[in-house]
């Protein structure tokens, strides 16, 4: 691994939360981390005014902070109360997330996944690949990491799912990017990483969901062409969308050209959203995206 | 009427054009448009390689052209062959574009059409504006252009369409555009202008069809809206697109929001689909556009 | 004019501030609103960590506020300190502002500001329109608003800004648009209406200042064109920049085509600068702004 | 490297030309390559109205083609004419073109040129890549292509030159990308690779030319920053322009946020120039490409 690792700051503390709009909560919540020896590096808030619902994510240097890790959330909830669309996580940047990445035979996501991490722009462990077909073994090899072929048919499907859940298990996996892995995952696998499985769609979703999308983009004479990152839920296609991004096409563009042009906007869109995953800035909720920036 | 109407060029033919590909029919025309005297201006083509169609746009100064008019379509149909799927048409720069706009109660469409019509950006003669609702009758009264009520209720939807085809046959009317106009025509209004209905929608097609896109897009936590001009045909929202634009958003914007980003990319997608329109640089083509630039 | 401006909101106050950054600002400043009986309805702010320095936009419905509008200042004062770099504003939205729209030629951006202010959209009024060329009178007669031909030359040049600003304050103008006014403006013009002056320039600033950028972008051969939209300053096309935006543009596009391109960007860019400045969402601060959204 | 090069079409001739406007040029030109049993699959045309000038691109399959690789020049020339102001070049697919690419520190572009190289995306050898910094050996040796360190002083700038030249002849290299390598090429240098060095600057051109273009843009405060490839010339980032792109930023973004951002917009604006390149589809013409899709 090129090392650069080091341009990343000292280490931080982040608090990402949503929970019933109240009075004062972001002054309480800035004051506590303040109070405490805290130095925010980073506040950013919003409120839904539709729904009355707080959204906030709070980054701090704990250098001279007085409450340990594991009296925090302790100390928080009193804060924010105990309603019951409360929710909130607590992420300390010297715990490195752990991403398993899932592929099939397209290699262009993979290798903007694995340049970005071996080159230091993002600070993440990639323990294992996981992959239904053979073909990005090579692409594996090159930058040092295990991969793991688990073909999947239709008969053997929930025996390959058990083997991944395993594995993933074993490897002690945080988040699944699934990059170009032309597989639908079972509800069961879902429930196993709620949010925490980031898939790449080739479309501007809702437009043309599911298969063969180009072509039926090319079908319908669009004169853009989106790409569409999401996490992954029981629906297929319909989990909350983190980040899509759109490129001009025409009558002019066969469907060849459509995937070959959209193979940028792929790689480009799924690494945005995995960046932002990294840095605990997607709050997730009522089936949206809350992306602070 | 502000007074640039000279800025526009002399005099200029055009043809635009689509049948089955055959070998040297690019030469042949523009030999024969060459021998006779004009001078061409503009020559764009396409092959849809896929289904071997070749589709044009010719464009020529007639000054010294010693074809007139009423002989030209003979004199180039031989040149095309009688394909089964071949359409062409002929249009000359002096013989102006008669349209009419229909309107609901949204004004910045309508006001974007007439401050390009009566500046001279566009070259195009507006005899009537048709409201179902009597808000913009001001706007069409400052612009000095009649405006004719015609209210559309569930009862009254035959009769009214018979009153606005009967006005737009008493006034010549080339083409149609639905400037935000909140109703749905029947297949017999479609019928009687096939593609030559431009209608606004305010989504990016297939993307959000019917009503209330920005509700649905809200609700479905997009990070891009946009908006589609295309062709009217008998399936909602489902006409050949013309041109289509985005627009980047995040979960900070309420519908209302929305609504107000939108407008702008509503009334630029219009305009810019009613100007290839007049500048005769569109075919439709088994349910798609090629557009030429 | 067309009545939709009870669309507007009931009566709001806003604060636009910036200062050093103070541990607590945030808190003290909501506290003191909502303690005196204010809803917040709108609170963003922004640190600026190379320089400590804060900037924020608090508004809320002073519906039940016990602080009279002239005692606002007074009580706001002490909570943000005295620092040498402290600045703020109070805006009701029953104030409605004044502008000067400053006028040639080219008619895209005055039409798109009429439209705008009297549909509704916004809520501004405009006494005077201020061309140096007689042509857009009639745009301005269309409207019902007042058309002052101030014709300069390199000789009258000190007189008519005589003229201009004695018109302007008989107006009680708040701020002024130039909307395509192909003159340079003078220091003390400029210092009459600091950070009140909005300016459109047909270039993507930094690139192409001055005059004819269209002819300087086609001959530099750029693949993308820009609008950019400014508060003047002493310094020729220098101003802190409030908006651009851009559109791909190839080596097909004569000066010509790149000029009518460029006229919606143009107008686009101008409104969208013109809205955050009447929302009161610019803070201009060492010569770049701070745009809330 | 991975094994998808059958994907690439069979073998095709490309011809890309330009010349001064003459009658007839076009036909002559298909009637050529159809008459000798060639089966033109890609034909686009641009001419330049302001200096009547004719540029096009023609690729046929040569599968039937009776006129010899070696002779078609001499059976082109007579129909172009030998104006003063005439180039063309002639290109076989099955002559891959051997590409070197000169790096500093940043592994961006280098990263996403050797998986696009070596996953079959583009048909190209890279026999060796250059450094003046040892950094981004790992990166080289991952690919398995040879690293060469030639670190350049102001003292031997000269000599590391020399030795440059001297590698690039002896790999038979047909063109050099400069991906971020952070030194100016001297005038003997980029004249022995006369539009065949391709750079890209991290900045929208011609804003912010030279060096630090991210700390410039900062400071100006431009609300959107670009990239922008080009071929090398004597004047420093002068040359003409083959691909920009941009990206929509605000005052939230600090430098080094900026610089984050702009890294995806340098390599995917350097590799679609690279593509451009790679299918013959650049014509250099007094200072400006016409770039053909």
């Amino acid at each position: 691994m090129e090392a650069n690792q080091n341009a990343f700051e000292p280490r931080s503390a982040t608090l990402l939360l949503h929970c019933d709009l109240r009075a004062g909560v972001a002054g309480d919540l800035t004051r506590f981390i303040q109070v405490n020896g805290g130095r925010i590096v980073y506040h950013d808030q919003y409120v839904d005014t539709e729904i009355n619902h707080y959204y906030t994510r709070l980054e701090w240097d704990p250098a001279g902070f007085v409450v340990g890790d594991a009296a925090l959330a302790d100390r928080i909830r009193p804060l924010i109360g105990d309603g019951p669309d409360t929710e909130y996580s607590l992420h300390f940047s010297d715990r490195i997330k752990r991403m398993a990445v899932f592929v099939s035979k397209d290699p262009w996501c993979l290798y903007d996944i694995l340049a970005r991490s071996q080159s230091g722009e993002w600070r993440v462990d990639i323990p294992v690949i996981v992959g239904n077909h053979p073909d990005l073994k090579s692409v594996a090899d090159k930058f040092g990491i295990e991969f793991r072929l688990l073909p999947v048919t239709s008969a053997n499907k929930g025996e390959v799912e058990d083997a991944q859940l395993a594995l993933l298990a074993k490897h002690s996996v945080d988040f699944i990017v699934l990059a170009k892995y032309m597989q639908i995952v079972s509800e069961r696998f879902v429930r196993a990483y709620p949010n925490r499985i980031i898939n790449i769609h080739h479309a501007f979703l809702p437009a043309f969901p599911g298969a063969r999308p180009y072509h039926s983009a090319r079908a319908r004479g669009v004169k853009i062409i989106g790409a569409t990152s999401h996490y992954v839920t029981e629906e297929l296609d319909a989990g909350p969308i983190i980040e899509q991004d759109v490129l001009r096409v025409s009558h002019r563009h066969s469907v060849q050209e459509l995937v070959r042009s959209g193979r940028d906007l792929e790689k480009i869109v799924l690494s945005r959203a995995i960046w932002r995953h990294l840095q605990h800035k997607i709050i997730v909720h009522r089936g949206r995206t809350i992306v602070f920036h």
